[in-house]
């Protein structure tokens, strides 16, 4: 019943973007940095946060908008991230009002989101002068979606995107998404932007309650630097058109939803890990036998976040001791004589450990498994039956290169 | 009254060392690889570890070995960490066995330590066969201190050695010490081996409680890349000689003692900081104006953790943002509208955020401040008097390159 379908944030019913370049990235004129999305009606809508104690003002400005859990409309822009700048809550502001103005929708139903630099003054200006350009460009198409998609990139360097098609109470329900984020990801949701839409019909309460579920097992799992921004932000605007009854309590329809939002925003997770900044390798590690999903979780975690496994991916060295080594220090207790590892990949299944203790293993299939792009690494706890699984990427020269002269 | 002076582990009254390669190093036959120190006399000892749950042999063994909280000797090998390896407990008992025959002493009286390459059986047998010719090579002098503290290094491209002299209960007190470490140091001692000595007359109990009070605020205090090892070891042998009244409790002899084993840790701490695997930069970030030393450690100790904070001082990117933010997600509750930040450097100093919010600032001066090897993040919090001190080093091209292949 579920299935992935195109049209990315614009599947759903209703649902229309557009991005354009305004001028906030001044080094690079053909480079799309602002944003539009806008449902034909009024959406319940939820939205995560940034757990980090410096928030960035568009932040505090959609706490308010959202305190009545609706809107109509997301802005968003990359190049500043408009935190710890001069006059942050001011220009957030402003560009809800634009946006606002050129859709005849109350300020208070528009969302607003900026991505980039830390504590330089955003030149709203520039935004501003371009919302009728931006507005008129609104469609409901793929390309759409893709010119959305584009305008919110930073360091990215694919653009992340999904739809996916369910039923709900005999409904056909869309729901599709564009994301941003591939430096400081990490547990609580590092420089990420992502923007979910659904044509379902469900309440505040529950939009929220199902956002909540899903971010906890999706992007609250993948780890690209450890660092976590001030400006991370996953929200959902859902508009009703589906025609289902309206979902206001937990039930199947809302399983069958969140089963829906769950398989959009782990995949769009994965498209973050895989394009951590300099990244070559996607690495998936599941912890299974475990005595619980969070002890699971926190080691899982620990693994794809521990610098010196993410340098032995890049290098295609199956040095599982380090493996080992950070399970040992996530903060999990556990018998290491108990645990075995396997690193797997399209190219194979080399178990390099047993009961805790070393195995000779074939080397150079342990390099071929770790040369392919998409990398498992197999834990078994021999404690219980829970499992978790954590996306993370690998630490390579670019990364570096890409984090040394970010300003400039 | 406390100065540093030569010697290194060897400063002590009593205390030989010596360093050899018996052959655990297969890949270079001129590097030494075992190392041992003996005291003429038995010694007052204590030892902290590693705390992660994965914890190598010779770990195990110590625990033993201290029980009665004294020693004689150490010994200690590099390029095998004896973790996760066949016959763990058995090869540290064998190396303890083979010293304890050459000094004369039981083997409970000898602490042993490894540190290299995880999950691969050590060739106990090397080490066993070259025991005379360290025996016989021990020696009380400044060459016999740095042949030990070669034989401990791995990754390391500087051996880490000081001395300090200092008066306790009006006797001339000496201590000194070794120690190995470039990656893998955070707040619990990642891979980090350091064997101090000292002639101070102390009881168990008391050079107990020095070492702990000590390590909170030295090594404790670094982060290289957030990785914590199963073999991290910082011991202390206490012989005596100096002839001071015994230590048995705590007031100003202890105070005395405490004082200068700090200012030896600190030093030694910051040269491994300095040393991090690829380092250019050692970061010195300093909290002031906190609410509490806790908290200021938490904080500092985030910052020097954030890979992106590092990324930036590697390229010399004056990129506040990225401290404020790591403050942010230190765990730490804090007003960022109070926050002052200062990059200084021997090239000057900078103030490049104030009130939580950027300067307009000197970006050549700045350049100049960050391109500096010792550089400083010096934070003001605006909330109390408490401050505090922690150290870190930038992350480069060539840490990845050494933890890429580390293995071969």
């Amino acid at each position: 019943m579920l299935k992935f379908i195109d049209g990315g944030v614009c599947a759903a019913q209703g649902f229309r973007a557009a991005g354009v370049h305004a001028g906030v990235k001044t080094h690079a004129d053909w480079k799309k940095d602002v944003a539009l999305i806008v449902s034909d009606v009024d959406c319940a809508a939820a939205a995560v946060f940034t757990k980090n104690v410096v928030k960035a003002a568009p932040i505090r400005v959609d706490l308010q908008h959202l305190a009545d859990g609706k809107a109509r409309a997301v802005i968003a822009n990359s190049g500043n991230a408009n935190a710890c700048a001069p006059q942050g809550e001011e220009n957030a502001e402003r560009m809800c009002a634009a946006a606002a103005k050129a859709i005849g929708c109350p300020p208070e139903d528009v969302l607003v989101s900026s991505t980039g630099v830390i504590g330089q003054r955003l030149r709203v200006e520039v935004i501003e002068e371009h919302i009728p350009e931006l507005y008129k460009a609104l469609a409901r198409s793929a390309e759409a979606s893709d010119a959305a998609g584009h305008a919110i990139m930073t360091t990215d360097l694919a653009k992340k995107e999904v739809a996916v098609e369910t039923t709900v109470g005999g409904k056909t329900v869309r729901m599709g998404g564009i994301a941003k984020g591939s430096g400081m990801i990490h547990p609580n949701m590092g420089t990420m932007l992502c923007f979910l839409t659904t044509d379902c019909a469900i309440s505040p309460a529950m939009i929220k309650a199902a956002l909540l579920e899903t971010v906890k097992v999706s992007f609250n799992r993948i780890s690209v630097d450890g660092d976590t921004s001030t400006n991370d932000t996953c929200c959902v605007l859902a508009n009703g058109l589906a025609g289902n009854a309206v979902i206001t309590e937990k039930g199947p329809d809302y399983a069958a939803f969140v089963e829906a939002l769950k398989a959009l925003c782990v995949e769009l997770a994965r498209q973050m890990a895989s394009d951590g900044e300099g990244a070559r390798h996607l690495i998936t590690c599941t912890v299974g036998g475990a005595k619980s999903e969070e002890s699971a979780e926190t080691i899982a975690k620990s693994v794809v976040s521990s610098t010196l496994t993410k340098a032995a991916i890049f290098g295609a060295d199956a040095n599982w001791g380090r493996v080992l080594c950070a399970m040992g220090y996530s903060g999990e207790d556990f018998d290491p004589d108990k645990v075995s590892v396997h690193f797997a990949s399209a190219a194979g299944d080399v178990q390099v450990c047993a009961d805790g203790r070393g195995l000779d293993f074939d080397e150079d299939l342990a390099k071929k498994v770790l040369t392919e792009h998409d990398v498992e690494i197999n834990i078994s706890m021999g404690e219980g039956a829970a499992s978790c699984t954590c996306w993370g990427c690998d630490i390579t020269y670019d990364y570096i290169k890409i984090n040394g002269d970010y300003r400039t």
